[in-house]
Formats: structure tokens, sequence, C-alpha cells
């Protein structure tokens, strides 16, 4: 068994502590301050630091090892055990008694068009695709349409595709409902629509999401907060499940979890 | 094959015409003003009337044979055609070439105890059960349990667990997302809550809910506003998927249809 | 100084050390179980047990002496004292030291038209005239007019017509804003609308509201969750300012306390 | 009497049209293609364009003569007339026969520090004062203060401070209630707060807001999408009402244009 280790820098005591620990246990690993490509060939992942740690992991890969988040800041939904829990996790990993369970990602793809010709950019998110205004205080307009039938037209600050994961990350600051991340599925919804007439809708995951900028207005299209790329009046974006899940050990009952967080939620 | 014919008192002259249509074509029928669990056994079911007429058919029946309901009033989300298309729908489904969907509905046990025993009573509904305040303008208070694990407690005007076709029913006015109707699922939703810290959510369809009425209030349970029954304090309500979908002839696109009917709702 | 000391039944051995004090204290009062009519003409009210209460005063009450409610239970937001505090706020009642307060209460008139003749009844409110339907899980159909203009009408679970105290009451369930209690306005919101296009609506205190009730339902008028009227359909239901506002002692900032009290609000 | 005359360049037609009626009329005028403050001085401002005009001249004055919108482009809520009924319009304003109405606006002071000294900039703002956060998906946090009561503090999108004129306008997106434009008060509200314990405030015009800028984010703060200043951590955004409310001739009912605005809002 090999492990990728992943730490933010802040948190280079502790990646320390849990170098020792998996040196004592035998197990080989390769340590990356910055997460690359790479990683998706080790059998599991270790992330050091916070939701934006693997936030930032999951940016790189596309085939995603199991994966244990050891919290080392405010406890995230992401992140799974406090770094003294570790020694005790990563026994049961080796013998392999923990399960690892898979949650929906998005893949998003944009078209854009040039003089000198077509070029394809792909984005993956697991908590959500934003498609938000590039000018502060501007509205962007937006068509939407599922599975090619057009369910909303409007103008807003943005528009939010989430998974089940990302309903309670931004999609719960623009209203949405919470939703089991056992049911795959897309949550789309607007950011201050200005329109009195729109609800969330929750889709199911076979079905593709097509969103249509309208012209006039730039707009950015941002992955899990991560990756952010411009697009041109005109543009479309396509968003549908991915192929590739992530997949966490299961450390703690996600269910539970997110009920635990939203109370702290302040 | 049979069919059975439920028809709504002021739908009488078009219930005539379709009576006349199923003859000349030589289709078996028997005609019901009021529905029985009869119907479970016939191959078909016409409803004429309206949505309402559906909802009170559905809570006569467990198994439900293919439904084909022809609107007389306003148009609804459950009915799918008007009288004059009925001649071309029936030849179809003679032979054979409607597509019969299948949509979830809930299952819903009620434990009363009495110091003479113990008795349940069970409920079926396509749309919500709703649990709702007895007296107006006096809250109930309720704990929400889903697998066992609280989610939320609250006091409010009362509380719905929906499924995705009742998210365009009373679920709509309560503030909740539209749900695909291909995506199985509990919308659990409160109504007018006295609470900051709340939020609908959207659960997997293999959970078991629970609701617990605390003491102090008396409650109404009601399935798709059509059977009514007073629950006592104390008393907890089960809800979960049922073993019996529902079953319409698949005239028009469900997931079009709740699209354009949104457009409509003034 | 002549007291009126009103209280709830489960209060009475408070209510007898607050009498021993105004004994100690030489003020003049006469005790009620019931409130009447008759404390309109005290000095001021002193109110012993929670907010109930308190609307239960208001309810029999056109003019208004300053009114001290001291709170046996929970913390309410009318209440504003409790009983060990009371001692030291009558010292500085009875030596003028304590400023009062005068919040808008809401006049409800309600035209109802018999074969024998017409009748008025009139309801007053602090905190919110609501227009309920009468039938759990039956809509009711209303249409609002402020000064004559036609401003919504929707199908709803009800419709609440609250003053800006009142914003934390009720309305707070239906999803209204919350208003400063010194400013005078009235808040319009329904309660679960079938409908898409809605918001509340907060009106200038000078305007005058007027709800009708369409044909076919039947509902109820409700004064600050106290007082039921049933209401046939076609009925109209005016609300303005009332003539005479409630008056309280100045003991906490209110506005403060609406602060806090939402902070605690779980 | 004298007028100022503003247009919006894609106008210059109509402002040709006007200025020829203006000459037929023997009103004496001065035309701008950009506002100025030397407009302050003139008896009344002709608007030749759509809102975004009246915002743009509003941002350059403190004194506010009467104000007479003409709509070149879709029906907006600050324009009151069209092109044709401008004749009919100015003869009444000649001849005094048109009331005048005010509307509260908002005063904006922003206190920067830097290593050289202290700076205060003022802006105004007839619809909202919106701070926002100047990085897309990242949040800003902020504590909100009314006269010197902590209100709340929130992690979100932004934070709006809104006129009555303005809860039809960004608030509106937000999620705010309708004010009645003649109820002077703040509406005070979050866009996309992640937080599940929030509410819309509607607070006395004569109490002071007060937005603390938390420790780490960059913020912006725009006035009625005009104006942009760069804010940097820690700043301290106060507003209260503007002693300079803004004028506009009384063409139509306010209070029944925002109703029927609300229809056609799509």
């Amino acid at each position: 068994m090999k492990a990728a280790v992943i730490y933010k820098p802040s948190s280079a005591d502790i990646k320390n502590e849990i170098e020792q620990i998996l040196k004592e246990k035998g197990v080989i690993f390769k340590t990356f301050d910055v997460p690359t490509k790479e990683i998706e060939k080790f059998d599991f992942i270790i992330s050091i630091g916070g939701d934006g740690t693997i936030l930032r992991i999951l940016q790189e890969i596309k085939h995603c090892p199991p994966l244990l988040g050891i919290n080392t800041g405010r406890i995230g939904l992401l992140t799974q055990i406090y770094p003294h829990e570790f020694r005790n996790a990563l026994e049961k990993i080796v013998r392999g008694e923990i399960e690892v369970e898979e949650f929906m990602r998005l893949n998003c793809k944009i078209s854009k068009e040039y003089e000198s010709g077509k070029e394809t950019e792909t984005l993956r998110a697991i908590n959500e695709i934003a498609i938000l205004t590039a000018l502060p205080a501007k509205l962007i307009e937006v068509s939407i349409f599922v599975d090619d039938t057009l369910i909303d037209t409007l103008r807003s600050d943005g528009l939010l595709i989430s998974t089940p994961l990302g309903s309670t990350a931004y999609a719960l600051s623009a209203g949405g409902p919470i939703i089991d991340p056992s049911l795959d599925s897309f949550l789309i919804i607007p950011i201050a629509p200005f329109k009195l007439r729109w609800k969330p809708w929750v889709i199911g995951p076979e079905k593709k999401v097509k969103v249509l900028l309208h012209p006039d207005k730039k707009a950015l299209v941002v992955a899990d907060g991560q990756k952010v790329i411009k697009i041109n009046p005109g543009t479309t974006v396509f968003i549908s499940k991915s192929k590739h899940p992530v997949r966490f050990f299961r450390i703690n009952k996600r269910f539970e979890k997110i009920v635990r967080k939203l109370e702290e939620l302040k």
C-alpha cells in the first residue's frame, strides 16, 4: 500500500507527526505540498488541512483513490478526523477494515469559440459549479435547460449547479434545501435572482444541464471556489454527472455529520 | 381488457361520451361514481374529473392499474388529456402503444394507543402527508427523525413529508424546491415554523422518516388533502416509500409538464 | 395611584408576593384573575404571567393605561421584568421615573350580512390579525387592497396583517422581516401561498388595508391568537391603525430586546 | 424657469424633440450629455433615458431640483413618462400644477486610514448601498450595528442597506420585502448569507447603521450600482438618512406604479 500525503503549509508540524506514524506502520508514502495529477496512482490519499485542502486535491485528479481528510482547522464537512485519531484510523485502513463511500462529482464543459477555432475547457467539482457575474453589482442573464427543456431564464448575480454534498456549501447561502448525500442529483439554484417567480430545482443525476449566458455581459465559471474561467457573452456551459466520483473512507456517518454541522453553523 | 371508469358527478355528460367511445371500441368497462377498492382488479383506470378525482381514486387502491386522467376542469398536474383527445389515446392504449410510468407513493403508519390496546392506522399519499395543527393559530411541536437521526425539532403550523410529484402541490406553498418526479425521494418541510434556523430536506427513498408529536397539542394527519386522522399528543407517525407506486400512462413528458404548469401558476 | 393586578392562575404564589409589596408601598390595587374592561380606568396595570396574559388583557381594553409585564414563565417579548425585580421597578413607577412608550395596535372591522340585516364586529390586535382557513389543508383565496389598490390575489393557508411588534410573532413564521417597533407600519404576509410570485409588504401606517375573502370557502379571523371570529365567503375585512396604542413602561430598550430574543429563538 | 436636460447618448433623437418643445414653450434650458454638479442650481431637471440615467444624475447632486424622468427604454421604476407625454407634462410643470414628492436617500461615510493620515469618502444612494465581496465566490464577513446595537454578524457575498424605493431594486433579488416608498426606513439584508439564522430588518429612519468589515478580505462599496469604492479589511461603513432627499414630479401614484411594475417583472 502506497499513500500520497498532501498538506497545507501551515500544518507542517502535524504533517511530520503523520509521517512518523506512517513510518512506524511501514506504510510507503510520498509527500506533496502542492497536489498534482500524480496522486491519482496511489492506493490512498491523506489530506492534512481543511476542506480547502481536499477541494484543491480534487481539482487535480480524475480518478480518486480513497481519501482520508485529517482536519487541522475548524472542522469542515469534507474532513473526517482529527490528528490524534489518525493512528487508529490508519490501522483500520491498512487492515482493510474501513469501507469506502462514493459521492457524485460534476463534470462541466465550456466551449469557447475564437476566430482561430474552438477550444473546450473542462472543470470538475465536488460541491458546485458557480456561474457568476464578472462585475460586482451588475447582473448576468442566463437560460437554464434540463435535457433541452428550458426550465427558466433569469437575471441574477449568478447561478449554482450543486451536488448533494454542495447543498451545505454555496447553495446553502443561495437558499437551497439540504440534500441527502446518498441521493445523486443536481441542485440548480440562482444567487439573488431579480425575479419573483423562481424555485430551486432538484434534478435526477442522469439528466444533462445546459446554461446559456446571454449576450452583453461576461461571466466567470468557478469550480468549488478553486478554479475560475472567464467566459464570453453567448457561451454555453454543459454540466453532467462525472464518471469519476470522489471516494472517502467512511469514518463517520455522512448524514449524521451534516445534521451536526448544521447545528454548529452560526 | 377491462376498464374501470370513475367520474366526478359534475362531469356526467363527458362520462357519457367516454362510455360511448368505449362501447364503439369494444372495451369492457364498469362505471363508478365513487371509487372503491374493487377497481384494483381492472386492467386500467379512466378518471374523468380533475386532480381531486385522481387523488380520491388513489386513496382507495393499493395496487394501481395504469391510470388515464381525463381533465374536465382546469388542467391539473395529474390529469393527462382533454376529453376530445380520449378516442386517440384509447386506441393507443388498446394497441399497447402507450408506455406506463411509475411514481413513488408514501406509506404512513400511525400507532394509536388506547387504554383498551393498540391500533395502527395506515394512510397512503401520492403528493404529501401533512401533519397539521388541529387548532388554527396554535402551533404544534414535532421532532423529525430520519433513520433514527434527529434532524430537527420545531414549532410550526404543520409539517409536510412530500413526494417529488407533491413538490408542486402543498410543499410548493411551504417554500420547497421543485423535485424531478423521476428522482424518488422524500421532501421534508415545515409550514410556517416559528424558528429562524431551518431548511427543507430532500432525503433518499430508502430512508425511514419518523415524526414525533410532542405532548400538549392535538394534531391532524392529512393524506393528499383527502383523508384526515386526528392524533393525540405523543403520537409517532412513520413515513416510508410505499411498495405500491402509482402508475400512469405516459401521455406527455412529466418533466416538461411541470415546467409548463409552473409557468401557468399565477 | 391605583393599580390593576391581573395574574395567570398558575402564578398565584407570585401574585401574593406582588400584592405584599404593593401593600408595603401603599399602592392601592385591585386584583383580577380574568381581565375585564374595568381595568381601563386604573392608573397602571401589572400583568403577572407570560405574553399570553398581556395579550388577553389587551383584548379587553381600548384605552390602555401604562402596563408592566412581570414574567413568570419563559421570557417573552412583551413581558418586561422578573418577579424579583418588581420592588425596584414599582418604586420608580411610583416616583414617576419610568417613561412610557407607545406601540401601534391594529383595528379590524368585519361587516357581516345576514338576511335579517347587517352587523359589524370589531377586533383589536397588538401582534397580528390572521385570516385563516377554517378547514385544515384546504386553501382560502383572498384579494388584498391597500387604499383601494389591489396589491395581490392569492390562494393560501392564510394571510397575516401584522404590527412591527408582531413581526417577531406569527409573521416571523410566515417568513417576514423583523420590523423596528418604533416604525409604525403594517406588515402584510401570506401563510404558505400556493404561488411563486409574491412578497411580504411593509406599508405606511396611514394606509387602509382591505382583505376580500373570495366565494366558496369559510375562514377564521384571529386576533393575537386570542379571539376567533368565523366569516362567510365574500366577507370583507378592514384593517387600520388603531387610535388606541398599547402603552408599556420602558424598562428595557425594546430594540435591543428584540435582538436578544431572536438570538434565544431556537 | 430654467431646466437642465440630461440625456443618454442613445436617446439623442428624443432629446432633439424635447428641446424643440422647450423652445416652443419658451423654457430656458441647458443640455448635458454627462451630468455635473452644476444642475443642482436649475429649477428643474429633465432626464431622458432610463433608470440608469436618473441614477447617474443623482450621483452628482446633493440638492435635488424636481426631476422629470422621460423613459426611452423599457419602463423603469424611477422614470415617469414616455416621450409623447412630455408636452402635456411640461405645460403642467410650467403652470405649477404638478406636485413634487420627496423620497429618502442614503448617506454613506467611509473612513479610510492610511499611514499618511485619514480620509473620509462620502457616497449617496437612492436605491441602496451594497457592500460586496471583491473576489467572486469568496465570502466577506461583516458585523451590523443599529445605533450601536449589534444585530448580526455574518459571512456572505455581500450586504445591502436599501431605501424603500430600493426595495424593488437589488434588495428584491436578495429576498427582501416590498416597502411602501412613503415609509422612510432602512432595509438591511444580506446577499447569500452562509447562515441559517438570519432575517431582513426594516429599521426606523432616525437610526444610524454601521457595518464593520472583518479583517482578512477586501470589499467593494457600491452606491446604486454606479459608484464603486474599494475598502480595506477592518473598514467601518456608516449609513444614515441623507438630509437631501430626491424630488420627483408626481406624475403617477408611486404606490400603484410599484404594484404594476411587480406584475410586469418576469
